[in-house]
């Protein structure tokens, strides 16, 4: 099974409810280094997993999104804790709409799984992995 | 698939037995920067995995016993080479025991594997990982 | 020369005033990795250049203040912009106080220099560096 | 499942053939941080993975061929592009046969699984990951 | 002193002459991550040393230029050495070149120090550190 | 001011004699991640600082007389505590000594400072730098 990496970061602000927060109930902020992982079987002709530029390029669009805003205002996130985990699940999310929307390429169809990873400090970090739907799925 | 994982780390003493060793047979020692993953399907309703503060605390209490401790002279670890792979367990055992003890809260129950990586240095590393008992498991 | 370094971490929100700052004149946030590096021409009769455990504690007390903080609200910091480069001078000052005061033991006083860098991503960061008032100045 | 983990790294020059790949159809070069962690379901009677000694020799000897080669002019690639996912791979076969070889030890034959990461700056990596067969496999 | 940093990459092909480089005289390549360090007394009246995104995009076009070539071919290099410490020299020149004709804004005349960091691998780099011009000399 | 950098490790036992050390009086242990860094104000005719290969190997020996041991029982520690700044003291020396003995080449002896960097943790660092001897100053 082969992967390909690719990293990029975002800057927000937010705040949590609920006690198990402690202090960070209340509005604070983060950097989170993203990490986004894309898996498949077998290479394509080219020998590569996926258009390496177009997914660095997917990535910093969707980050572009709530990067440098107070994600407590975002409508799509209302109600919700923003969370590094949830968000490893946003990002996940959005880029899976992308690829199956092509716009990783047509090779991208192929790839199986993804992991994003957030990185909010030097001592902790979340992640979300699932399956991509395969190609047949998604028509 | 949810991951969230937390960073600390240990100093301490050790000597191996055995020809595979080399020098390291000697009394030496080593810094382990510990990495704690843990895994869970769903978030709980508070957006998270599980309370990081609550599952940091936890290590660095696992950390506390051994840390700046020749392992040579632990009972716990009598007749067993301490290496970094045999460490990575401890901690994972340590750590689920915590978990089923509800140490790290009720939601805890919910996560479903661990991994516990040792880092020994900026060239080698050693882990765990595994299932975690499920809540009915462990009744 | 000697130096010892300390890490710890902090996630604050904010804003800033002026064109130069594009977006980031939205309430955003970040997470700030800080290191403090502190400088001495001897070592001590101990064979240090400071109690790292004072100036960790010390470290973790001063970033406690502005830590889960929306810094935009807070009156130290009106009408400033709290970029990268500001809050390592902040640090840097706050620090000096507390070796002042001799916080870090009384050896502290023997401290000539010393470096904080705060790390805003793994692409950005910011430091303030100078000299610390020897001991017969600042009686 | 325990692992061990270990680091080293490779400089090389090559070029790409297909537009997908932009400028770098340029010869160019990378510089390529190799990670190979090894896994095993239980450690051997000295409580270890594998012999860690063994395997960088292993992983060092098996970069010591392309390092400081223009790939481009290697008979083992020709034709094909050597991308940082198709290295990966090739890092793998050649450490699978290593181990089958008994270079790293009869224990190795106990492990199952390998995982190589190249990272190829602090923005990208690639990776392959398999089973190893089993020691009864390949007799 | 007040200091801010960038970093990006650059991917090159190269070869050395001279006996001292040993298999390095062979068409190779390498990954350089670019650290640029950009010091100055005092903030400006924003509160910062430089434009954070001109610095950064300044450094990207200078990158833009020798990324993804063979170094040998570049008359600019022309029987010299493309060696890391030599290239962390070429990037402070140009910065430099770029600072004093004001691309970084005019708030950059007011640096005084630079240094470039270039990462060859994880366990090697090379710097070149030196005083920018002040804005009377250049006028 | 040109600079190169090679990182190595180390992993030793020892135990610190003072109140200060708390718990770090016991015989514990750490990995002391290795980094010199080598200035010269002008490159060499081959475009370099000093032999990184050179400069490799010998902190590579420098490194393998106390790894693997406890400091404990070095004669040359007696009565000392090897706490982090003061063995980035000792790596200084004995590199040092290496350059005047012409075992980095001769044109080592161009070299006019060096600092020593020990990380022990992923939190935590000493170093010490200074001025190296010219050439003239030797004979």
């Amino acid at each position: 099974m082969y992967t390909v990496g690719v990293r990029d970061h975002l800057m927000i602000a937010h705040s949590f409810r609920g006690e198990v927060f402690g202090p960070a109930q209340r509005l604070h902020g983060a950097t989170y280094v993203v990490d986004v992982e894309l898996e498949r079987p077998e290479l394509d002709e080219d020998g590569i997993v996926v258009d390496i530029g177009r997914a660095g390029a997917a990535l910093r669009e969707i980050l572009a999104g709530p990067n440098y805003h107070n994600l407590d205002e975002e409508p799509a996130f209302a109600g919700r804790n923003t969370t590094t985990e949830f968000l490893a699940k946003v990002v996940f999310d959005r880029m899976a709409d992308r690829i199956r929307n092509g716009e990783l390429g047509e090779g991208a169809h192929g790839l199986t799984r993804m992991r994003v990873v957030l990185h909010e400090s030097h001592v902790a970090w979340a992640a979300y992995h699932g399956e991509l739907a395969s190609d047949s799925d998604h028509r």
